[in-house]
């Protein structure tokens, strides 16, 4: 296992890079981190703290997964209040003036150099970074199967959720249908598709980007996130979602012809 | 306009950064340039040379088109026999090991190492360059409208070719299918829509990767090389494609409605 590499600016954290396994995980709202550079945004330590600023319990079960998996991780080193990883450039969402229903006054009026600024020294180097982890495994024959981590919050808006698990495709439903099927028969999740988002919420940016060009299996995973609040938590969440994702891949894999064993 | 912006190994130029105009240009296939740390692949002076190694009077074309449109330019410094740019790197193209009928000793049996490092050097930076040139423009919300400039040779496997002018479209025709109109209109080009290749020749990389994840309007054009063997010829093409493509983009565009006016 390679350790950590951190960029200058800890816009991404890279764990397992030549880790052997079919699986590349990836957390684009891991880290609730404000660089000094980019500064608080005008946010108390609460704001900043809650899950409008990241996805709390995500990078828990994302590196726990990536354990499990033997994979590669790809994360977040800064909040997606500082530019959202998973929103293009050009969305309102990539750096929110709003959210549910905070106020992000550090985004309220943007200047174009600063929208630039974000793009260039956190969006570019993050998704450049999984592009090149993706490049190498398809330079070597080994398409990787990309698995995104998020987690939601249980009350929107002062409405309580009761979906646990949502899994969620873009282009290509093959590996979200099969992550859907075996967590229903593998766990008592309350598991549910596209759900509590979906691809029409702008919200499959990453699968978009990376996957689909390349035509790799790929799937969201959100995770309802009081059923991740501790690492004890995060653990048994990826313990039970690690065979989830096996045997979903191996759902979706052809099997080996007679003609292609000979 | 800026100048040539040249990154170590010459894999990737850059030319008219800032340029306001609403398209990009890109030039995959834009050199038959053999950098030292490559060698030549086993190939003598005339295979180096031949449309195998690039595409002859594409980079003139291109260039003089992105001057005409006000537009950037990203073109490859390397041979695609090196690395095609348009190409994935898990495809037998992007290495090629025989183009039309000639072997490329220098491509035969890669080792994963050699494969990691063609793409580590060439595609990677490239497409990080474009990406960027993208990634900038959309921050500051104007998405580009992207068009690949591509050669093809007159005779292929001993057979000629009559089309003149192919306009070849991804997952998206909208574009394509607006400068085929308008080529026929405005020219008298024996023009094609997907010929000579088209998506299922997987000659649309650049387009999936680049273009259609952001929904960018997009196109690739084919001309037939012995159309543009000339620097003057160049001049001529670009100057009859410059006004085909501004049509052709407002015939797509939506007019502003009066509430948008207002």
């Amino acid at each position: 296992m390679a350790g950590a590499r951190q960029s200058g600016l800890e816009v991404v954290v890279t764990r397992n890079r030549e880790a052997p396994g079919p699986f590349l995980v990836v957390c684009e709202h891991a880290s609730n981190h404000f660089p000094a550079v980019f500064g608080t945004l005008g946010l108390a330590p609460e704001a900043r703290s809650a899950h409008i600023a990241w996805d709390p319990g995500a990078l828990g079960v994302a590196r726990r997964l990536a354990r499990l998996l033997d994979a590669p991780l790809v994360a977040a080193g800064v909040s997606r209040l500082i530019y959202d990883l998973n929103r293009p450039p050009h969305s309102p969402g990539a750096m929110a003036a709003r959210s549910e229903d905070f106020d992000i006054p550090g985004n309220a009026r943007l200047s174009a150099a600063e929208r630039r600024r974000r793009t260039e020294s956190v969006y570019l180097p993050f998704h450049a970074e999984l592009r090149a982890e993706i490049a190498r495994r398809l330079a070597r024959g080994r398409p990787p199967v990309i698995v995104t981590v998020h987690s939601f919050t249980p009350v929107w808006f002062g409405q309580p959720r009761t979906v646990e698990f949502g899994v969620i495709h873009d282009a290509d439903p093959s590996l979200a249908l099969a992550v859907l099927a075996e967590a229903k028969v593998q766990t008592r999740l309350d598991c549910r598709l596209n759900e509590p988002y979906s691809a029409a919420d702008e919200v499959t940016h990453t699968l978009r980007l990376q996957a689909t060009p390349y035509g790799l299996a790929n799937v969201m995973l959100e995770i309802r996130n009081d059923l991740i609040a501790t690492p004890e938590a995060e653990e048994a969440m990826a313990a039970m979602l690690a065979p989830v994702l096996k045997a979903a891949l191996a759902a979706i894999t052809p099997p080996m012809t007679e003609e292609a064993v000979a």
